[in-house]
């Protein structure tokens, strides 16, 4: 059938001001025109990669602004905690890695969902009697990203929507924006420890809703779910019928005085994919290894989505087959003290940080429980010189040579997020000079007078 | 807007039939129901996982029967040359990645594209004077899949068509028809070594076709395309204005009486992107390390495919940063009779192979240039027990306990295809037990009397 021939078979409503030159697949084309020829070039970028959008890089590209040249620059900025050496891996991982290496055994292709031997690893690594894990309930895939990637793709079609978390990580709105499913934001409230806004979250569902993505210890926020709290988020979705995406990447990563409850743990009856992967506990983000948790007691996801999930693996084979090969060795032999040791420096970090903040008048800290982040309102009715968090920030680099992500970013504007994982010297210093640049731009708000004495 | 009121405002040319319960985003619901609520589960695979589809494991899985027993299993059928353990990679590429774990410099995330250093290497790897490349003109990926993956997925919409090889690849399917690309298949000649049927192939483009998918060398063929049938194939490309993928990941496995032209290297205007890997050629198909080069020397593409590719690329984040950074050592440290000796392996092998095939009645195998497959007629006019190539090679299986790909798998019924990176010895043996099958089966066509006595 000729492409160029908009079909006026009587039946059509079609208005005859159509009945012109049109632009099919983003050439225009002259009706007669030979078929089959191409006049000329024209190659232009997909629809898909054209709604790819990942909100930090276009904030963070388009702030163009240069850090002071007198002070060294101090990034808070990048959720990589390999990058200042402060925190590097256990050496019994890097050991693994060489003796898979060694072994020779996993040069070739693995399964598309990964290695058996590594997927039961897996399993019985998270593996309790509150929520079974057999290797079947396993799918290995290139970091929590392809995780993610791979659960939205087999849950929804384009033109239904998921709920996303506000202030929430980019990536699922990047991942459901590139695939045409909508995202519907609910609300995370600061004054209740980045719980969630329960009712506002209900009422967002619909029929056209896919599912609901909870994330949980956050970025940005560093908060913990509690117990009670995340068998609220089950007992909604329950009602509505909504499967749940659990990205918990930062599993196990939360402070003393918290305790991270894994959500399938609480639940029998609603379906959970959970996500998670090597990258943050182990320190090893760039090793792109990720997994997929399918908790279905029910059977409510059953074959299909189990089925639909393999095939989809099988786009572009899975993760690094050393990795996998060294997976055993690293859930069995990093000791307890490496896990331990991350987390006190953290909560140090984290500690150190929300008191040098909170005493700066202007910044609200939240204080964190958990993961590599703690979210500080700035009270922009003090700072009027500044436009909004991206400004705030901006000028911040450009006077202090401090970088942090304005969380704008995350959907949440008149926040910043501060990165913990520094050096604590660096840490310490990059807080002074916060507050010094908090200082200077001070504004007492008008007629609260006494907010400026204090 | 409630998802369930369809529109009844007059203009709408909607008949009234349609004002009983509908069928909305796959769930059904009645009128006037409540507005957000779901009555019951009901949690399907996307439209998307359920148009992902590997005919490999399709039909390879549903070949229920069981081998010999009496005979050890010689499987013929897995890409992968690592499985018989007689092609180790070279004692350099481990170290190279012993040395980049030892560094300590590659655990944290790498940029989505890739290290800046690990793609200037490659660029500087497969630069030549007629196909200059620099680090912006790498990508780095997730083996050469997702290298194509990525590529078709910048350069199609869905609706839109690509052509693709006949025999060829079956992931240049599955990919583009779970994201909605038409896929039309252009024939390969086995009386001509696998050359194009150009004229067919120019015939199936249209205003729709997005990209010509040129697999040199082939899988499964084993053909390697001379210069002037490169040129040839360029020349429609050029005429007809369609881009081109070049799946190069079998570049430079060639036996010594062939030579491989990188296609880029033979065009100054038709815009390539050129995909490949660490896969084949270094023999460790697992560690899932390919790329992209652009090739775009009149500017076709354009930033705005780059960008494509780019903002892509962050969907996932690229390879695992460990093989990133052993890159340069791989490249630059793998001696050259590693490559040698792997190929007259190989060479020998497919001598050898071919050899004993074309002395078998009934079948007929076409020599390889390179890659690591070898194709092989069945005159089925001389097998009438067996329906088709399925069928034969089940019964091998069944009685030989061989196991060789029946090419309906790359979409070319009535050949099977031989994976030539097996020992020698299990080359030779399976090369006997296909005789002694063939023998057993094979009848005189009617009418034929003369070739029975042969
Ligand atoms: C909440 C959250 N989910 C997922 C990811 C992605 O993890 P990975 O690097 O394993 O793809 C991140 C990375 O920062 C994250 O913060
Ligand atoms: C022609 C062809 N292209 C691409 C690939 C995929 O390569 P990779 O394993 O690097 O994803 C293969 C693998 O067999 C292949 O044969």
């Amino acid at each position: 059938m000729d492409p160029y021939v908009i079909q006026m078979n009587g039946k059509s409503p079609l208005p005859s001001v159509l009945d012109v030159p049109v632009n099919i697949g983003g050439r225009s084309s002259m009706p007669g025109k030979a078929k089959g020829r191409k006049a000329r070039w024209s190659v232009k970028p997909s629809e898909m990669s054209k709604n790819t959008f990942n909100p930090i890089r276009a904030i963070v590209d388009s702030m163009k602004v240069k850090p002071n040249p007198d002070k060294t620059m101090i990034s808070l900025s990048i959720g990589d905690p390999t990058v200042f050496g402060n925190l590097p891996t256990d050496p019994e991982v890097i050991q693994a890695m060489k003796d898979a290496l060694d072994s020779g055994k996993y040069n070739g292709y693995a399964p598309s969902i990964g290695y058996l031997s590594s997927r039961e690893e897996i399993a019985s690594y998270y593996h309790c009697p509150e929520a079974p894990l057999e290797a079947k309930d396993v799918i290995l895939t290139s970091g929590c990203s392809q995780a993610i990637e791979l659960c939205l793709a087999v849950l929804a079609n384009p033109g239904q929507n998921i709920l996303v978390p506000r202030p929430g990580f980019s990536l699922y709105r990047t991942l459901a924006e590139s695939m045409g499913i909508e995202i519907k934001l609910y609300n995370l409230l600061p004054e209740k420890s980045w719980e969630i806004d329960l009712k506002q979250l209900e009422s967002l569902i619909d029929e056209k809703t896919a599912c609901l993505i909870v994330n949980n210890p956050s970025n940005p926020c560093g908060s913990v779910f509690s117990r009670s709290h995340l068998q609220k988020i089950l007992a909604v979705a329950a009602r509505q019928c909504v499967p749940i995406l659990a990205d918990e990447i930062y599993g196990d990563m939360v402070f003393s005085d918290s305790k991270f409850e894994p959500l399938a743990t609480l639940s029998s009856n609603v379906p959970i994919l959970s996500c998670g992967g090597l990258a943050k506990r182990w320190l090893v983000p760039g090793w792109r290894l990720g997994w997929i948790l399918i908790h279905d007691r029910r059977d409510i996801f059953g074959n299909e989505i189990r089925d639909g999930l393999v095939k989809l693996s099988q786009r572009i084979l899975g993760p690094c087959t050393i990795v996998q090969g060294a997976l055993k060795s690293i859930l069995r032999r990093t000791p307890q003290e490496f896990y331990h040791n991350t987390l006190s420096f953290l909560k140090s970090n984290a500690d150190l940080c929300y008191g040098a903040l909170a005493a700066i008048p202007g910044l609200r800290p939240v204080r964190p429980s958990g993961a590599m982040y703690l979210m500080v309102e700035i009270e922009m009715e003090h700072f009027p010189e500044f436009e909004n968090d991206v400004d705030f920030t901006e000028r911040l680099v450009a006077e202090q040579s401090v970088h942090c992500l304005p969380a704008t970013c995350f959907e949440y504007p008149n926040f910043f997020r501060v990165v913990i994982t520094v050096p604590e010297v660096m840490m310490l210093e990059a807080c002074s000079r916060i507050q010094e640049f908090c200082e200077q731009h001070y504004h007492c708000a008008e007629g609260s007078q006494e907010e400026c004495d204090k």
